[in-house]
């Protein structure tokens, strides 16, 4: 399994990926998932691709105009979107291309063709967007009223996102719920694991505000943890008991 | 689908269940689903069973001495169990005695064997115990490493009892950390939903401390909500920003 997030605000955008890789549980490793593709002042595109490695692979492969080597390549090249939704289009596309070469061959061995990304960023003076895209290569848009996507192992790290979002929270603080999120994750799902990628954009930047990699020794990640854990621990013994809630003492039976 | 979970501390034992069973979204109704066996000044047990819903109700019919029309009857009697261990092996021998009668029938029809209960309590001078108890009829004990068990749809509310329970939390805030999962878990999970049951049982009363049907509207649950979500959101703006975040104004970028 995976997990990765994007969250749209006001202020910009913030996109995390961890960097496990399973198949089996006695067969893991560590590889990037997230993608930054980059034309300094004018364009700045992160993607965040889980599912079948070779796939994503594949997808991150197709979607860049050098074939690795620094030779120009023919095909895709996220770079030449004109905006958002032209990037989202066109990482539809390179997955249904990939689907028509080798979904095939996978199908027959019983592999899913599992490819599933997130592609967020700037490009011009248009604002932050952020795209989830399907196997299938259609596509879905984060509105103001659902500021963010998550793909892969969603359920742990959604409460965190739910009560801290909002649409003026400054940068700093959802890079804060991303990392809370990622946590809660990693601590629930062992096919999720650190090191994590993180990478803040702030609007009209054109380039990362941050952009690192998480260890699970992180000493940032460390303070925030145990941070948190105080603060919500507070927060819950701070709270006023149940109306009707029988104290020991006063209780009349027979203890 | 259904949430429901059990948490056993040094200050007693807090169970919780909703209340829907849906057959598809458009067949969505409200059923009890914590069932509470009762020797004042004794034995106090309280059995969450989720699952298909004939099993539930023909499970907890099976574990009560009495007919329903008061009249007595053979079988398992929760009460007649001397210890909690007892009384979780005799919910599994009932489950048995269950599938053995009705499993052959469900399988002809394509239905599942599905039941599963937290069995809860205290019986005697024993400290309160918390046992799940599996459709194979086989059953696991919580322990001080692990005081809480969860059944049903699971994840979105066990991050905030990862985060707030110990041991040694006083029997107010377990009820509220309950509760905080009960809410998560039902705002993501359309098939989980108020009423819900909760019971908070103090060590050696051998009755509840609190037993009490809390509706969407429940003026306490509301508050409860409200201040959490407050107080969460404060703590995650008091945190540090990460290390390495560039500051807007601070960025030598185009912007």
């Amino acid at each position: 399994m995976s997990y990765a997030l994007g969250i749209r605000t006001e202020a910009g955008l913030v996109m995390a990926a961890d960097s496990r890789t399973n198949a089996g549980p006695d067969q893991v490793s560590s590889f990037r998932k997230l993608h930054v593709f980059e034309k300094p002042g004018e364009k700045f595109i992160v993607a965040a691709i889980v599912g079948n490695l070779s796939l994503a692979q594949a997808l991150v492969a197709e979607l860049r105009s050098q074939d690795g080597r620094g030779r120009p390549k023919k095909g895709y090249d996220l770079l030449d979107a004109p905006s958002m939704a032209d990037a989202a289009r066109m990482t539809g596309q390179a997955i249904r291309a990939l689907e028509a070469q080798d979904g095939g061959a996978l199908t027959k061995h019983g592999v899913a063709f599992d490819v599933t990304a997130l592609i967020g960023g700037q490009i011009g003076k248009e604002r932050p967007r952020l795209f989830q895209v399907y196997p299938a290569g259609n596509f879905i848009e984060a509105s103001s009223e659902t500021p963010y996507f998550q793909i892969g192992e969603r359920k742990y790290g959604k409460p965190v996102l739910d009560q801290t979002l909002n649409g003026d929270a400054k940068l700093g603080a959802t890079v804060r719920a991303a990392l809370l999120s990622m946590d809660a994750t990693i601590h629930n799902n062992a096919t999720v694991g650190w090191p994590a990628d993180i990478l803040a954009l702030s609007r009209d930047q054109w380039r990362p505000a941050l952009l690192k990699r998480i260890s699970a020794e992180d000493p940032y990640l460390l303070e925030l943890r145990r941070r948190w854990a105080d603060g919500v621990k507070d927060l819950l013994t701070s709270l006023p008991d149940p109306p009707g809630l029988a104290k020991k003492n006063g209780a009349t039976g027979p203890g």
